[in-house]
């Protein structure tokens, strides 16, 4: 990393970066690729060169990342409108509920322009969509002229659940974007792949919102790393979150559906009692534990960071803490759970949890 | 109208348009108003005025004009995100709802800074709301800082069908939008109302939306009129709208529910059968009556220019078109209803009609 | 005016409105108008629909109305980005100059797409701008494929101080935007002109602004009268400002260079002395003489409801004001002439005034 | 770098993040500072997080970064109107000249809300801002109640060639952006600092931006770095410049003035003849010097991994280029030299080059 090749990578001059780039396109089956700083970057890039033509709304799911946690940059700074159509516990979008959704080609409505969609699925606990979906909303999509982008921060996740090639998985949508952190490993970066067409408007979009990195090859470096190497960790990952989940099925308080947890993500709620999901959090980073209220609910991710023995621990410091007395000092019954826990609520958990 | 006493509006000179701020000011008990070229410019301003810092999304229901028929301007051309709730078929947001979608203050997400509401309800087919609802809403917006914009395009026809001032079904939102065409019956023009300082920033916004009229007495003349002599002619035309309902009730093949017809807006579907919505309107049309594909069904809107006896032959032109013979040249069975016919279905409307 | 035949323009029904579009058009020689509430949002709909795509600049006069009087709507509301050259005191952008201000295809730029101009120029007193100029800026803008957008508010004034077919000078652009109201004397309306699809593209952004209007027939009947009536009566507006100006010249004090009136407009400006521009117009207004502070002097603009007589006393009362004694109440000095008297010094007019 | 103690910077949980932004701030005298991947989405949050209410316009020098090679992201993205003054030669936008462009408090104008300014000035060659006018400018500011922003992508290079601490320039501005690459050193990234307030909105729309980073210390540890130790090599960087410059003047056919040799950068002009400036820079590379065209001219830019006796090389390869035999294939004579190359033209470079 400290030792990248680097250049000038705003004026294309970093071999590093364009290694990163072709080895990215490469792996999703798509013509290019674009290096950016973060995930957001990435989503906000692909909606504004799909949508580049100013009237143009997207299709997006209530419990999406594009439309809960990006601050609601595609329509604040690029104008672009939000069509919102619900998320089904899977993680899908309904193709009913989103044939319903685009609008005629008539001056009173938006342009619909583009369907989003996201996998492995956060909000919904890392739910994996199926290939089968995958392919039949292709179809419904290219039926209708819709492209479609593909949030896939963890697509990789998705495609080790499905056992499957990644490429196998955006051979589905138009643009995918996915991160070299996360499971992946790398310390920074994510990257957009598509037409090549589309990653040029998204090159001069980058510059313009100044995601143009000077020597960012030291970024790309790991980041190269992240994408050969980091897949085949994902196996171990899952297998991490399926122990936990067990683990945690166990504890009584401890709702949680063993079938929704596919990937990395395990979420659970609580049963109603005077430990609500935020205090519980607070609880385990008192025991060196990391947990987010989520939902209503408490959400784990498995890492390659966290080991096997880390997991149980986490379950044995869940169980420990529930169990704990209340009331200590500035442990407020906090109804608030920041972005992760507010919204509509995880099944199964309490209402205010 | 032509003998209007004009000035140039734009530098706040004209005395009519002056005349007429004040008194609609007045009527809907809000401390300023704004004359504007259309209803669509008046919720366009209102949610820029309320969301003037950047970074701001506004809460609308799904079913609501602001969302669907205003081509997505808040977002395009404001950058203001929508964010979404389900509406009520009675034209409600629900309060358990909408305090699900208020987001938490979160650099992850955007800032709730409005809720917009309609009444009546276009697409929920001129639902009135309650005064009881809109007190609980109102208490439920003051208690998180949240003003409300109504779209009152037709809130004179609400304030009838209650059978009360429109002042006090207005004193529960912070601005309000209505309009003088429509059922109050001038040419052309609408009205923005509210605080004194929302105002003064809608009166910039319009200025630089191109709304700024030079000689605006011409349309502020007739507007007077309506403002002060349109409300009495509501309650005919609710009545002509309840008769209406209860001939196409008879009507067999024609689904209706009596209960939901409860300003000048009458919806109904149609059962299974050889013709559609857009198939009967244009029957309708050859019989010289206006309908519109409305949500999978048909929609028939009373005003002071139709008679009740105009009502009761539409009625007979239903029925007639209802049993004429099918496969007249060029009546194919179009899917398309376009911007009013699409979108999500009227209850009881057979799919695809 | 008040027995125009009416529909829903909205919707393309007004038989009205589609007769003036369609007498527009035919008069500037274009395929297609529209009519619009203002000429603000004549120019801010033509650079919207010339510059759809995202990432567009507008080259614009650093005099001209869509620069300085529009609010900066088009980059408030449209995300395009002025360009700005100086303009000439001809009311010309030097070739030269553009030939710089075009930028690269380079991802560090935004795109130059379009070229403004304004014709009479109203910052620059009115000035002609000459056909042979228009007819180069045609050639120079053709040569690198930018569109040309004429702010053209007072485009019949321009046509009859060349004495020429108001289509011979619109022939050199590709869209025009031209009032109704002013010289030609409707109360409200301006019309954009250009090629269909621009018009199309024009008319879902009037639908999202809110320009679209319901019953707009009441405002296009007069403004066919003005259309076609209007522009016989400029060639008397154009002398009587050129006797006004004559007038003004032998005043002592009054700095006027009379080959600068070239139409209806009349700017001098004042040598120093103990009466300022501000000042001077507010002693005209009690005499009841309407004239403004503009660029640190004063204009006077002549037109259909302006008598040779009122211009002869318009000139009078400027002596007699000049020579009042001051000091009177409430006539303090002020440095503020509003947004008419702000900016770039009229030459001639002494600073601060 | 790769060592760096890393967190979630999103979070607010990177300790070296934390520990860079609170020294970048003390280093420049601010409240508060942000770590940001480039110097465009410095200035961009810059502007945006000072402009935060719809209807702002911000001053900008006509050869400013900010304008010329921000892609007008602030008015795309942000609906930020330019609003554009002459750059003098020296860098400096007059205050004479700033205070006719200030706005007045008028509807038919956008709200003049910020001023920023460039030191050193990269299109005026590495211009620096004297003390005593940033001192002036400081003062009209705030006497009109405007805030000032610095693009300081070279403010340390500025306060070298002052001979001062770079807080003390810093000082007269309300919020400047520096970068940590360039001249300073580090790979990647640049730094807002300013009031706390702005920096909090900054951290918002880093987030919206797609700016913020998951494990960013590993570029906060080089910049670390860069901010302790890259600004003792300025001096050294500086000499070289104006020793290249020296080298240069000496050689026939180049056109230098000295005095403008004031930082790390070098720009000179040709004597017309033979060969341009896109050409020269196209001998130079195949000699392995690196140089652009720009404005007419040629740029040279020394930093920290340009030796002195490179500087000698670079000077003897211009004067080898200049008397090269022409013609070589593919050596047109290009009349395009990309951004840098294009706009105004130097002064005392020839037309066209």
């Amino acid at each position: 990393m400290a030792e990248a090749e680097v250049g000038d990578d705003v004026l294309g001059d970093d071999p590093t970066v364009k290694a990163l780039e072709a080895a990215a396109a490469a792996r999703v089956g798509k013509e290019a690729a674009l290096l950016l700083p973060s995930g957001t970057m990435g989503n906000l890039i692909a909606v504004l060169a799909h949508c580049s033509e100013r009237g143009a709304e997207v299709i997006v799911g209530d419990e999406s990342h594009t439309y809960v946690y990006e601050a609601g940059g595609m329509s604040v700074l690029g104008g672009v409108a939000f069509n919102v159509v619900p998320t089904q516990p899977n993680g899908e979008l309904s193709l009913e509920r989103l044939t319903t959704a685009v609008r005629p080609d008539d001056m009173h409505c938006a342009r619909t322009a583009l369907v989003c969609i996201e996998n492995t699925h956060n909000r919904c606990g890392g739910a994996v969509l199926s290939l089968s979906y995958m392919a039949s909303l292709s179809e419904w999509a290219a039926e209708r002229g819709l492209p479609i982008h593909l949030d896939g921060a963890r697509v990789f996740n998705a495609a080790q659940a499905l056992g499957m090639d990644v490429a196998d998985v955006t051979a589905h949508v138009t643009s995918v974007q996915f991160c070299l952190s996360k499971g992946l490993g790398a310390p920074i970066g994510s990257v957009l792949a598509g037409p090549a067409a589309l990653i040029a408007r998204g090159r001069r979009l980058r510059k313009m919102l100044g995601g143009g990195m000077r020597q960012a090859g030291v970024i790309a470096a790991p980041g190269l790393l992240a994408l050969q190497q980091g897949p085949q960790g994902l196996a171990a990952d899952h297998a991490k979150a399926r122990k936990l989940a067990a683990a945690l099925a166990s504890i009584p308080g401890v709702l949680i559906d063993a079938e929704r947890v596919q990937s990395n993500i395990v979420v659970f709620a609580l049963a109603p009692g005077p430990c609500s999901p935020v205090q519980l959090c607070a609880r385990l980073k008192r025991r060196g534990v990391l947990a987010a209220p989520f939902r209503g609910g408490v959400r784990f991710v498995t890492h390659r960071d966290v080991s096997a023995a880390a997991c149980e621990a986490a379950a044995t410091a869940v169980a420990a803490s529930l169990t704990e007395e209340g009331g200590l000092e500035g442990e407020a019954h906090q109804a608030n759970g920041g972005a992760y826990g507010q919204g509509t609520t995880w099944p199964g958990a309490r209402g205010g949890g």
